[in-house]
């Protein structure tokens, strides 16, 4: 049998969020290649092997995948979320594009996931209701005033905002930065959801105004949404609604 | 049994994508509520009563919706995608918060689906793996100067940009006009996808330039994606691969 190469997202925890489409990968491959944390929150099984491996080698992980498959293995590269949204799929397309031209070769497909930023809108209401933006707060592969002019530019266009990987040891400053220039440029009113592991019995939930947010409330397991200048918190007895209505007056 | 009201996502069109939590809320469900499209992708069974209603009613079905709820019935409102983009989620918010008093006690959830944008980047290969944002095309709820003004943000910003419901027969000429307007200001050389029915035997996909792309090659079942300005195609002998890269060198 040929081998392939599935990259497939394991949405954001729960495992009745993973689709029955990435379920049929995970039952059929060979072999599973990930960040440890995503390899472990697949079941072994026998006839499975699984290659683990550390944060930031994406691209390291991409080419294992690829020479996997063309040795004609069936190898699942697993994401956490949906593996297009600042995860693995543009990894192996980059290793794809570097590699040997025997990879050219290698049946890849992606299975979508659900990923954070929907998970989280999904927990807290309907924040991205209406026209909304996804920005990666890294700055590990793109420079820091790149992601501060699409911040600004951003609240220009009164996006709501997601803000992807808000926080890591290695760049303690920018997510506070980044709270800065939003409050700045968006005034101290918009509203701020964390949303940390949700889906997991670790999920929590929390609705701020600008004001009120500080870096603290974010790690590396949180997504961050900033509300448009409409987004609104709707008190309810049976719990309180985030959400972005689906009109804009004129005028706004 | 007290009544609950579970707004869920379909996913794009195949039953591979629907997620087990949308599945279990469809099998607990005394009624399901829907564009009839919608209503109509999900098999009939005893107990279930289907209340599929017309295009642009959002919020009479959300009321609907809602007061079924009220009266102790487990309903479903289905969208296509997730509920939570350009979709129901935020149509049943705004029910809840002109409605009557004794719908806040409502429990009402959101489950999210696989939206349509993130289903054509994983067929397509990575276009959305880096920052980008959704736009949705239609002036129905907002005027169309302000879908101009977020074009030309989101290309200073350099975003990949997701287009939902591009054209409409009510809109025929809104379409053309953001083409144009991209091609005014990202140049004619970005890379466009044109995505239909994903993941259903309808299923299209075309990629060309800003300046091959026209009007007619979108309808009411497509979702466009327009490259940033890194954004390429990687020619390969297993089948073409559209995506975005990681990283962004300084300068850019």
């Amino acid at each position: 049998m040929s081998g392939w190469l599935a990259i497939a997202g394991l949405g954001p925890g729960a495992a009745e969020l993973i689709t029955p489409e990435v379920g049929q990968a995970l039952a059929q491959a060979t072999d599973m290649v990930g960040y440890l944390p995503y390899v472990d929150r697949v079941a072994a099984r026998p006839g499975l092997v699984r290659h683990a491996s550390d944060n930031r080698e994406e691209i390291a992980r991409a080419r294992q995948a690829l020479q996997l498959a063309a040795e004609g293995r069936r190898v699942v590269v697993v994401s956490s979320g949906d593996p297009g949204v600042f995860a693995m799929a543009a990894a192996v397309c980059e290793a794809l594009e570097d590699g040997p031209s025997a990879w050219g070769e290698v049946d890849v497909r992606v299975l979508p996931g659900i990923t954070a930023m929907l998970a989280a809108s999904a927990r807290a209401g309907a924040p991205l209701g209406h026209d909304f933006c996804a920005i990666n707060l890294s700055d590990n592969l793109k420079p820091w005033t790149l992601i501060e002019r699409r911040l600004r530019l951003a609240v220009e266009a009164d996006f709501a905002i997601a803000l992807y990987n808000p926080r890591s040891k290695a760049r303690p400053e920018g997510f506070a930065r980044a709270l800065e220039l939003l409050r700045r440029v968006g005034g101290e009113q918009r509203l701020v959801l964390f949303a940390r592991a949700v889906s997991t019995p670790e999920e929590q939930l929390k609705v701020v105004s600008l004001a009120e947010a500080h870096p603290g409330m974010a790690d590396m397991r949180t997504v961050v949404i900033i509300g448009s200048s409409q987004t609104r918190l709707l008190s309810r007895v049976a719990g309180a609604l985030l959400y972005t209505p689906r009109s804009v007056p004129a005028g706004v």
